[in-house]
Parts: C-alpha cells; structure tokens; sequence
C-alpha cells in the first residue's frame, strides 16, 4: 500500500517538473527508487536529455544503474529541479528530512535548484512535525563535538538528542561526509525556521534535518491510489 | 619583534586566566606555541593539575609534547577557559580566524568555554576587520559544495570566495575534518554577526571564520614590550 503510494507521488513529481535538457537533483530514500524508474523510463521512451546530480552515495549508484547521466555540482551548480522524500510534511511545507542520513547533501543539493518538489506516500502527511515522524529531527555533527553540541539542545529546546547508532557496524552512523547525526527528539511544537537557525547555529552543527521554506510543492500518493498536491501557504 | 608580542601576550593570558583543576581549550596556531610552553611551566613550578582540550592537530601534539595531560569534549564537554589567537581582532572583539585551517574546531571549544580569551601580536589588532589581514574570512565547506557556496558568497555578498589551494599536496587544502576552506575576500565592511549567521546558514557551509561576540578579552603583545588588554564595549 505505501509501496503503491510511494510510486504515485514519484510518477506525479517526475512528469509534471522534468522536461527536456534539464539538470535534475536527485534525492535519497525508498520514495526516490520509484522517481528513478520513471526518469529513465521518460529518458528512454521520449529521448530526453537530462543530466542527473546525486544527494548521496545511493541516489549516484541509482543514476549509474539507470543508466541516468551523472554529473555533480562543480560541473552544474545550479539545478532546474530537485525531487526528493521526506520523513514528515507539515502544512507548511515544512520537512523533516535524514532518516536516510544524507540531510546535509540533500539540502546542498535542493539550496542549488530553481525547484524543490517533496515526493511521500500518505503516512508522511503531517499536521505538524512530530505527529508521523517519531525519531526526532536528525542533525549532523562533527564528530569531535557530538557531546556538546547534544547538550546545548537539550538544555536550550528541551528534549534529548542521541547519537544514532550503527546497525551493521559498532559504534555510531557514519555519513557520507564522515560525521555523526543527532536524533533529536523534541518535545513541543517549535517556531522550526527560527529553531533551525538556533540550531545550525552552534558550533560543530554541519546541517539539520529541518527543510523551511524549501519545497515549493509536495506529492502525496494516497490510500485510494490518487495523489494529492500540496503548496506552501501563501504568506 | 612579532614573535617576542605574541610571547608578552600568551604568558599574560595564561597568567591571568588559569588557575590550578581547570579544564583548558588550547588554540592552534604560531602564539599558541607560547601559550602551551608558559602552561606547561606553570603547570611544573606550581604543581597544577590542568587538562587540556586541542582545537587541532597541532595543539593535540603540542599537549603531548609539553607532557600536558590530553582530554577531548566527550571526557570535558565543558571548559573553564578556552585561549587562542586570532588572524584580525577589531574593536568589538570581533575575530576573523581559520588562517591555519582550524576553525570549525576553535570555534567548537571557544563554544564549550565559560571564557574565551584571544591572544596575539600587535600585527593583528585592527579599527575594522580587513585592514589587517588580507586573506578574507575562511569557510569551512562540504567539499561537495564549494563551488555553489562560492556563488551564493560573492552574489549576495559580494567580493570573491576562492577555494585555498594547499602548497605541500596537490589541489585544495583539506581540513583536519576532511573538508575545504573558502577565503571570502570581502569588499565592504558589513555587520558581521548578519553576516556570519547568513553564511552558515547557507547549506554546505560548516562552518566560518568570524567569530562574533565570543571572545571576552584579547592580549595584545605590543612592540614597545608592553601588553595592552580590550575588552568588548558594553552595549
């Protein structure tokens, strides 16, 4: 069902903002496999030329396996649009992003397109942050700071942020570029544009999980097989 | 000359800001030489049990090679003083730092220090950031993302954010955190503390070389053989 769900979103978001010679950002994630089938497949059936710039390690192999054209931001640094998931979507637009553990990346990537556009199925739907998503906001450190920088939020905006740990390796998660995430598990709804620059703010945060008024547009594949599009309210 | 102020300046820091069971933040860079010696003379003649933090490889084999005793933010996520130099100080105690590439980590334990003091020679003591040092501010980046960074810098900023070749290897310089640094030369003077959370809220960017309301003295070693103190006005 969510599988289903998950590949509406992606079709929706890859025919409506892809279109030919463009440079397209592609996200990490289980949502994202579905994006890329169907960009090869559009790539393939209507002979487009696109140019591919990965968010992680996953989303180059998904590119190289699709035989996507690969390219990266010193080559292009700046992108039509970037299509990529989300761990929660609020009403705002607002996500949570790095489950996947490449919110540093992703958000380089969606900072340099005209177009971010959030691929989810229903269950990422949220009314405000907090309510799907139980894991807490990821936040990337350097590793050396890891203490300190956990301390600082939970004394500052309560609650508790824990170093996320490894499954198939001792010790902690590792990212893509050789750091540590945070989970931090707040405890009350926030001002999330004003807590981001708090956040990202002190001394060895790489990056946060929290996206603010980056995605102009999400797609939802729903339980009933439609999709649904959201916008950012209009402030 | 340079060398004998840098020398007036750390012992007067060290002098004045340790005292015996403190945790101690150790600077990088050519005054923190002296710095470390003074410490470790101190810590012989009057028996202290001092533990030290390093912001760098460097001042990691400086500790070692004083005999000091070694600790990091995981054993000590908070120190009682933090002393380190500076590539510029203006009249606010507003620093530009990161000319040796260290800044992510000085700011890191500058951050976990009750008191942060500057010390430098008189070279480095300014009216307004940019008479001094010439180099611009560094910015510690996601390799990824130089390029893009770079743009946004000069674009909203203006002046031009180069990527700091290395001179012993090939290519960009690498920081002890694996990343690359920009050396933003700047046009104009601006208000450092917008300026300084707008960069680092540029996704990419770790982290940068301003330091902007942390520093709550600097030594200044003088030529005429004399120590003159500042401290940030009071708003």
């Amino acid at each position: 069902m969510a599988e289903e769900a998950k590949k509406l979103a992606a079709c929706a978001a890859v025919d409506n903002h892809v279109q030919n010679n463009q440079v397209v950002g592609v996200g990490s994630g289980s949502t994202i496999v579905y994006a890329v089938d169907r960009l090869a497949e559009r790539v393939r059936q209507e002979k487009l030329n696109i140019v591919c710039v990965p968010t992680s390690f996953q989303a180059r192999q998904l590119i190289l396996q699709h035989g996507l054209t690969l390219s990266d931001l010193d080559r292009h640094p700046e992108l039509d649009v970037a299509i990529d998931g989300a761990d929660e979507v609020d009403v705002d637009l607002t996500l949570i992003k790095g489950g996947g553990g490449c919110l540093t990346q992703e958000k380089i990537v969606a900072g340099c397109a005209k177009h971010f556009v959030v691929i989810a199925d229903f269950r990422k739907d949220s009314k405000a942050l907090g309510q799907q998503w139980k894991k807490g906001v990821p936040i990337e450190v350097i590793p050396m700071a890891y203490l300190p920088v956990s301390r600082t939020i939970a004394r500052r905006f309560g609650g508790e942020a824990n170093l996320r740990m490894a499954v198939s390796k001792a010790g902690p998660v590792v990212t893509d570029n050789s750091n540590f995430i945070l989970d931090w598990k707040f405890e009350h709804a926030q001002n999330w544009k004003e807590v981001n620059t708090a956040i990202k703010m002190i001394p060895g945060v790489v990056e946060t999980g929290l996206f603010v008024g980056m995605a102009e547009r999400a797609y939802f594949g729903m339980e009933d097989g439609s999709v649904q599009v959201r916008d950012p309210p209009v402030i």
